[in-house]
């Protein structure tokens, strides 16, 4: 049990809240269909994740300017391109292809855990990805959010101190009254550190089926569940 | 007819989407019943809403510091108590009066109409209110934004066009893919200047039954409509 309930939960998204991998790959591979395009659309999928913390940490140690992740994404995806010898490739579809991030599924627990805490906490996401993203990303798999935070209105990545903080400010509250909630223990050890309420809860097909990391919690997290749903039986919302 | 729908609608929100006047009225009064306090609590209201212009253009004149509406309200309060010769109020009861602006009461078209535009469009409130008070105001009237976006994100008020070009960029939206909507011809005349759609509904009791002003459309704005129930159905949502 929790001393003190949270005002706010926000939410790690990509992994934690939507299934990006399924999501993509599904998206990748039907548009390869259809163009008869051939390639390895799973591979070239989990080479893209993998620039996303090299091409944000460029940002964080300030060697670019601020990028937002749209463009970050777009930047890997033309040198991913290349790497995987796919040709045929207008500038639109590259531009439809980086949107595809948008257009991500949910997990099956998010929008019904969400629902459930959205009655008693203020809910939002507190994402690496941009405000368009996020809100687009709201439309397109029903999630209910009360307000979209994203890296852009802070000018900073996770797991930059600004983010978990800068989150805080914006909801007039202190770190003790906001609960982070990620599938991931580095994004809750960043949190704590700084004094937010912490919420694990494993997804451990995230990364496919050989991942190796984040099966489970590996520090005594406030909550630990199997999902949002779960998590949302333990806030009793 | 529009020539080509807006992707996003961002609302003006006190007066256009929220009866301040008689939610603020009816709770001053209540709390002046029960701690046996007698004021004219409708002129501090009034007084109160007369101070906002001002304050604001303080900070938007630059001659002080970027400050929150929260801080502002507080500050006109604490004038106001004075003027009204008001006696009794301690600390928390200031700032709890402070925070009656959020826990305004909807027209009610809003929830209804709002609900119907969100189906079609991204809707968010682009108001001079600070992104915490504008979250609790949803929670508690139950308006259903995809997003929340208040004035402290830019660090300015309207009609600065930090303000209407501040949410485009946050949505990656041209400024004719955006429309404004609001009671306020002033407001909609600095949005128009900057390439948004706009859309008026008369909120002919805001300022109480005297009101002499935005009565009516000004201009032809690009919907003009009863309430956002008619201006939904005007936008085939």
């Amino acid at each position: 049990m929790l001393a003190k309930p949270p005002t706010a939960i926000v939410f790690d998204t990509f992994g934690t809240v939507v299934d990006w991998r399924t999501s993509l790959v599904t998206e990748l591979t039907n548009f390869g269909r259809q163009r008869r395009i051939t390639a390895d659309w799973t591979a070239l999928v989990d080479s893209w994740r993998a620039a996303y913390r090299p091409s944000m940490d460029r940002v964080r140690r300030g060697e670019i300017a601020w990028a937002s992740l749209d463009d970050l994404h777009r930047v890997s995806l033309n040198r991913l391109v290349q790497e995987f010898a796919i040709h045929g490739l207008a500038e639109s579809d590259l531009h439809n292809i980086t949107l595809a991030w948008h257009r991500l599924n949910a997990w099956p627990d998010a929008v019904p855990g969400l629902s459930r805490l959205k009655r008693k906490f203020i809910i939002a996401p507190l994402s690496n990805g941009n405000v368009s993203l996020l809100t687009n990303m709201a439309k397109h798999a029903g999630l209910p959010w009360d307000l979209i935070v994203g890296s852009d209105l802070f000018g900073h990545y996770k797991p930059d101190p600004e983010t978990y903080l800068g989150v805080c400010r914006l909801l007039d509250l202190e770190p003790a009254q906001v609960m982070m909630a990620a599938a991931h223990n580095n994004d809750l050890a960043a949190a704590r550190h700084l004094g937010l309420m912490t919420a694990f809860f494993p997804r451990p097909t995230e990364y496919g089926p050989n991942q190796i990391r984040d099966l489970g919690p590996e520090a005594d997290w406030d909550i630990i569940a199997r999902d949002i749903e779960h998590m949302a039986a333990q806030l009793a919302a």
